[in-house]
């Protein structure tokens, strides 16, 4: 259905109405808008108030929800790190590049990352002429052959503009207070400045405030060039952290102070945006990784309304809070359940900017046309909803899930498909571990890393995830058997653009190696501060 | 902390500025608002889109939040509906005026009803002139000595105007669908227009815009003078049931529809306040009685983060989505976190139309100066948040929890402690129950009505709601021997409040007798049907 009778006849607008306006608001709004991209780590759906929860403070990331476009089926591409990242530079599942195997994400003991023949977003962008920059946490690699090369790191990824880069992820190891971890070892915490070592252990009171300068330093060096800029948050992953000034500044603890100092940076870069005329001119995102981290209780954040999260694929797993916001092209106050991919981005950023697509198979489809050029969007601002606009969507689409060659889930239509799980985390595991006050009692509490220690699903589990987001109740197969052919007929055409051999050899296993590669300042010492204050904008 | 200097010297604006701007505001609004209460059954704090739910529709309930201020710490007084109705009508605690014991909840065998003697919000209003309506879902008595006396209707409590009344609630036997009960005996539900039955059985298709017509009718009727209006919708409660055109409207399934349905009467209202140019004239409050009937499946709604739902005293069974708007008053797109009870709004409404106070003890409290002349406000359209703002609230309100005469909870401060509790449906229970796609397999699933199968708890159980909403982290007393303290002195206070015997005899409990009163149109048939097409509004 494109341009129904039953829409036309709607008071409110017509269908054609909108994506003509929407195609003029585009081509006034420029040829080679900027992009702003804000990931953030480990933070669940249920974790902003905009998306529900009810005591942490609204700010400036909701702000950006009520400005623009609020997203409700965003996917992530998988619920660790490394993969869902390297998923959402590339538009392409690991499991077709080998990104695959062990811990599942990166660690100390690998020299190996995202491989660099890999075409990123960022790589597009650059190749389309945009200055190319990114703060903030990596986690896709660094050595490749010895301790210093630095072969994965973002400069060689298609990021001209390294700043401030956390090349892992915050762990409990970068505690700087001691509780998680009584025999830290603090220098396995170190932040670059492009390829060399800046900071070692890492200092990480101010290290928000860095990221931000580095920011909006960014922002006025390329102010009058098309940019692409992702700040890649080290928040919310545990050890928690934040500046003093954000000590005690939510009602829902320290978690909550976390979000406020996210949310605080989020503003700041709005405020340089706006200050620099940008606004019109920017399409502004911001994400999550993946779900949150549940069982390390009050430290982990929430999934709101749904089951699991990170470590698993249920839909707390891999359903993230993401925003849209673009001054003047997309309408204030939006709500999509238009289902999208983090993998989604590189196409549909590539095609905005008229870029070329690497020709390779992408996971991820141009997804834009369909956020903005149908009637897709509920209006909150006139409160009106149509009947069967959501019948009038593109809602075939197919979203594979995998944790590393083991097909673990597919999104389709309305439905869910689990054909292998997770063990997931009891209320009683997690109380067991948390007994008193949400405090872990083991500071190594994980979540499961190995994708062979998932569980083979004798009859795949069917859930209509639209009427029962919390995967309560399992459907009866018998009942939805049209739904499983188109099934088994879209898992056949996607096999076929898989590489026949699904078992080769990707990251090396956590398990596989006694090696400690140890990024390090100077010998044997590793210990350093190269960092000054934060650069001053350009005024 | 009132003006302090920290609030004055922010950038954004003074806490007195608000004060006085919100007085100024006050007075010239007007003297005698028009008060539009809306009021869900059943409708949990996780059931709609602006409270976080991911696939129900955005409509107008969630437009009114936008416009104005969500509440994400209001609480309703019980988690069942004739009490904690009667506690939202008069301000007080049921057990301090015996409104308890069996069942819980008024049936048909019950010659009972809220004592005529309490003083409820719609006898203060109509004793300051105020025009007061109703329609829809009562629930608080129907006859006292005779199966038709009537004495306990709308009618008799305050409210001159009531229109079309569900003196009840629905339940399974008004199933139309014949779904929930085999043998239902339809002729148990029926609607009254003042004191008289006008249908029986109820036809649920149309009774939605039946209720949207009287009110708009009384909008008409009254525009002229100042009114109280309440519109009691008979939704979310099983059985369910909406307009054909509904049909397949929420991606959600039918509880979506129906939430689009009320959505929809909520618009339709709004429209017509709007059109008589009364948005400026009128306090517009929307909220729900208690928590979800989670033990229905997917037939019930979701408590969103929270422990619990209807039947029970975690935050699920009594924290409710509430939206207050108030136009050119309340600035639009405001959340508050403070502490609200739906016993609150007696004395607030009472105060702010200039009205005396019933001398009686009031549970409520007055939280219109709290709501809009302190700084706590959240303004998610600058985005700012104040660090220290909720350390300037006033917090340290407590709510107490009775189910019949047994104190089972307080809420204070940031804490919830829970001297007895239900016992709780696992994930076991609801699966087995509900072994297919949610439906129930039993037509009769209950919660648990009797409070005297409620579990003491030898030592009570602490929770950090703020910190912890989903009372996952019980706490160690030993830590907390301040808020111990504070909590016994507070519970002392308030014990001598109560009636020295709380073992008086309340409802007739369900187990208590074999009668049957079943009130009737015309016996001994009790089918009829007097009622013609709505009412047209006066043009």
């Amino acid at each position: 259905m494109s341009c129904s009778k039953e829409l036309q006849q709607s008071n409110i607008m017509t269908c054609c109405h909108v994506v003509v306006i929407f195609f003029l608001m585009i081509s006034r709004s420029l040829a080679s808008p900027n992009i702003l991209l804000f990931v953030a780590d480990d933070m669940g759906y249920g974790d902003l108030s905009i998306y529900g929860h009810p005591t942490q403070e609204m700010g400036p990331i909701d702000q950006l929800a009520l400005q623009g476009l609020k997203f409700t089926s965003w996917y992530a591409a998988h619920t660790f790190c490394s993969p869902s990242r390297a998923a959402m530079l590339t538009g392409r599942l690991p499991v077709r590049y080998n990104f695959v195997g062990g811990y599942t994400v990166l660690i100390h003991k690998h020299y190996l990352g995202l491989p660099l023949e890999e075409y990123t977003i960022a790589e597009a962008l650059r190749d389309q002429g945009y200055a190319t920059g990114i703060v903030g946490k990596w986690h896709l690699g660094v050595n490749a052959h010895t301790d210093t090369d630095g072969s994965f790191l973002p400069h060689n990824q298609g990021f001209s503009h390294p700043a401030t880069i956390l090349p892992y992820t915050l762990f409990y190891d970068c505690d700087t207070t001691g509780v998680h971890r009584h025999q830290q070892n603090r220098n396995r915490c170190m932040i670059y400045r492009n390829s060399t070592i800046v900071q070692q252990p890492i200092k990480q009171g101010k290290l928000t405030a860095t990221l931000v300068e580095d920011a909006k330093a960014f922002l006025y060096d390329h102010k009058d060039e098309p940019f692409f800029f992702l700040f890649s948050f080290p928040q919310v992953h545990t050890p928690m952290f934040n500046d003093v000034r954000f000590n005690k500044s939510s009602k829902r603890g320290e978690y909550g102070d976390q979000i406020n100092e996210m949310s605080w940076a989020v503003g700041e870069v709005m405020a340089t945006l706006s200050t620099l005329a940008l606004d019109e001119k920017t399409l502004v995102i911001f994400l999550s990784d993946h779900g949150p981290h549940r069982e390390i209780c009050k430290e982990g954040g929430s999934s709101g309304i749904f089951k699991g999260g990170k470590g698993n694929f249920y839909e707390g797993g891999v359903r993230v809070p993401a925003i849209m916001r673009w001054t003047g092209v997309i309408p204030p106050g939006r709500v999509s359940s238009q289902v999208v991919s983090s993998m989604d981005l590189l196409p549909s950023l590539v095609s905005l900017v008229g870029g070329q697509l690497p020709n390779v198979h992408l996971d991820g489809e141009n997804m834009l046309d369909k956020i903005f050029g149908k009637l897709e969007l509920t209006d909150v601002n006139s409160g009106h909803f149509h009947k069967k606009d959501h019948d009038a969507l593109k809602r075939d689409r197919a979203l594979f899930f995998y944790c590393d060659n083991h097909l673990m889930a597919i999104r389709y239509k309305s439905f869910k498909v689990h054909f292998r799980t997770h063990p997931l985390a009891s209320e009683e595991f997690i109380l067991k571990n948390c007994p008193v006050a949400g405090v872990p009692i083991d500071t190594e509490l994980h979540v499961e890393h190995y994708c062979n220690k998932t569980i083979q699903q004798e009859v795949p589990l069917l859930f209509n995830v639209e009427e029962d987001p919390g995967e309560m109740f399992a459907l009866d197969w018998e009942d939805y058997q049209d739904i499983s052919n188109e099934i088994q007929d879209i898992l056949r055409k996607h096999q076929e653009t898989l590489p026949e051999d699904l078992d080769g050899h990707g990251i090396t296993s956590f398990d596989n190696t006694d090696m400690f590669v140890l990024p390090c300042c100077n010998k044997p010492y590793c210990i350093c501060d190269f960092t000054s204050e934060p650069p001053c904008p350009a005024s």
